[in-house]
């Protein structure tokens, strides 16, 4: 690489800035994950490398100060409703480990067609086969979890997972009747709860699921990445299974996971994370409003409805057939948007577009409404 | 769970302080994770989760924005003297990304026997035979690469891996030799530089390794955890395999990593990282001149001498004879350390401890030498 490059590519390393800053955030991935002010002093506080370790004992969740232990030993496993705790990278990384854990290469994973991208991709680095049981399409993507059964008398399957709620629409299947399932046919039952840990009141127990996974970025008002890992006990000797050589270290976990500042993020939003989940009617509530008053400027909200998650994915022909008429093409959105104070639809999306009402209060997104109904009106 | 315990352990979860902030700083795993100014503001910037992913298309290192392609595909590989790079959640993980590409369950690895603890757990978590190549023992504890060859001749490993330093001894052993072995018996060769990479120069291509590992948080001025992993080309396919399902995903992966604020830290602290390991003979030169007056306390240094590394080993058969008959034991070292300003030994430590003296000036090691004797005539 000529030099020239090398120095114009570490100018480019200089003052790194966030474009999005101040700006109303409806963008789907980090409505959950904005930092409290506790966390982001906890940020500065531990920034260095390793200063979560500076009292460790050789096991990351034994450390008492920070209060490691105390979180993830105690609080957590009580608040995902579960009998014990681990941290993970991530809700991927997690699910990788379960399935790494129970299954061989050659097995089966049975899971919802609105799964996250990473369940595959995780499935296929343990080499297992996929099964997906189908959705109802468009509009509604409704996951049926009845359809489960047959299915697992099909394909035997070593595990069957539930994405609680997709990504993609924000439904919500019926986790606790697929709990009935796995109890059924004795399979182990993954819930990924990525979206729903740290947002909204879940439980694993009351679900009957065997394994519930969170993700801090995403959910749990957390830097990233980090990830919550909750499971019934009788889990433990095979998911946290032990190194023969280092009998404090868990295989699964490479000895530590998190060993830094994301963790610590985690533990100093988590009072507030907790009292939060309290607030989801009036969450639903202001999504549902929302996605009405969408609907009244021609967009169509897909997935289920009435709306049970600030998630919300919408068709709109109407910016659509806009994008395709003026010189910024589909990023003409994301550029109006952004100078009416809003971000949240991906870059160069129209046609479809997700967003998360989770972080605005309703007068922002009273603001978010007027700005659609100020775009369509400047081009029509 | 009772809800008084529940509080009580809430309330420890306020106000997250660190007790050795503003300490001379002699924790080997931390000296070389201490952040640059340029990287506690990024910190701040990015700490609200999936910040780093605004502009995504679809892959973390094809981030523009803030500049992760950059940095991955252009600043490291020159970094690390390899042809391709990419980021992982840290050493241990890069470890067994490679593993789990390159061995099945069944194969075996062979490693020297200063390899860090997560190379037995990495290999153990993808089914490997491990087979070490001894050291020389008390007090040197040096590897001699030529033990490679026969071992290769009997157990056809895989893999073979060096750890280049070590974490216990700092020794430094011939990588370049161990180049010419893989060569000869064409076997894949990771060069384990968690505490090499982002302290002194080092060049996968001039060693002649297949990869190159580096920690960001022990080594590179980050958050923790972060890593980073070069290889040559040719392993691209196999190790950054994509999915079968979604083509820009890489399955090892799990599509990205550290999709977080310690990757920003990684980035900002760059130019710096970059520019500090020139400084190299300055660092083994203040660590010789800390041994040495050490050694005139009576204390016994261990691994090569002369040391060429600022991880520094020492036998204290004095510190050990006090501490059997003070009150804290072995913790009377860590307070009398930490009274005086000093922080470094693990607590608890006393008849061998580790200390880098990679983030102290030559003054501030002069007040660890003073304190150190100060100690020794309080308890004579």
């Amino acid at each position: 690489m000529a030099k020239q490059i090398e120095n114009k590519s570490l100018q480019k390393l200089a003052n790194l800035r966030r474009q999005h800053k101040g700006l109303i955030n409806l963008m789907p991935l980090q409505t959950g994950g904005m930092l409290t002010d506790a966390a982001k002093e906890a940020l500065t506080e531990f920034g260095d490398g390793y200063s979560v370790c500076d009292f460790c004992q050789g096991s990351l969740c034994n450390v008492t100060n920070p209060p490691i232990r105390d979180f993830v030993q105690e609080l957590l496993p009580q608040f995902l409703g579960c009998e014990v705790a681990t941290i993970t990278h991530g809700a991927r990384e997690a699910k990788f480990m379960v399935m790494h854990s129970l299954a061989k290469p050659g097995d089966s994973i049975l899971v919802d067609a609105n799964r996250h991208y990473t369940t595959v991709v995780a499935a296929e680095r343990v080499g297992l086969h996929v099964i997906e049981v189908p959705h109802s399409g468009h509009p509604e993507f409704r996951v049926d979890v009845n359809e489960y059964a047959p299915l697992i008398k099909e394909h035997a399957p070593k595990l069957i997972l539930l994405t609680y709620p997709d990504g993609n629409y924000g439904n919500l299947p019926d986790a606790g009747r697929l709990g009935e399932i796995a109890q059924e046919y004795n399979i182990p039952y993954i819930l990924n709860g990525a979206y729903a840990v740290g947002r909204m009141p879940v439980s694993m127990e009351e679900i009957g699921a065997d394994f519930i996974i969170g993700s801090g970025h995403k959910s749990m008002a957390s830097a990233g990445p980090v990830g919550v890992l909750g499971r019934k006990k009788k889990w433990e000797e095979i998911v946290l299974r032990k190194s023969g050589k280092y009998s404090n270290k868990e295989i699964e976990l490479l000895g530590c996971t998190v060993r830094g500042v994301p963790l610590i993020t985690l533990i100093a939003s988590f009072p507030y994370v907790k009292e939060r989940v309290n607030n989801w009617g009036e969450q639903t509530s202001k999504a549902q409003w929302f996605s009405t008053e969408l609907e009244k400027l021609g967009f169509k909200q897909l997935g289920e409805k009435p709306h049970r998650h600030d998630l919300l994915h919408f068709d709109a022909p109407v910016l659509y057939e806009i994008s395709k008429r003026v010189r910024e093409r589909g990023y003409f959105l994301y550029k109006e948007l952004k100078e009416r104070g809003i971000w949240g639809p991906q870059p160069g999306m129209t046609r479809s577009f997700k967003l998360s009402t989770f972080a605005a209060d309703r007068q922002q997104l009273g603001v978010v409404i007027d700005s659609f109904k100020a775009i369509l009106n400047k081009y029509s």
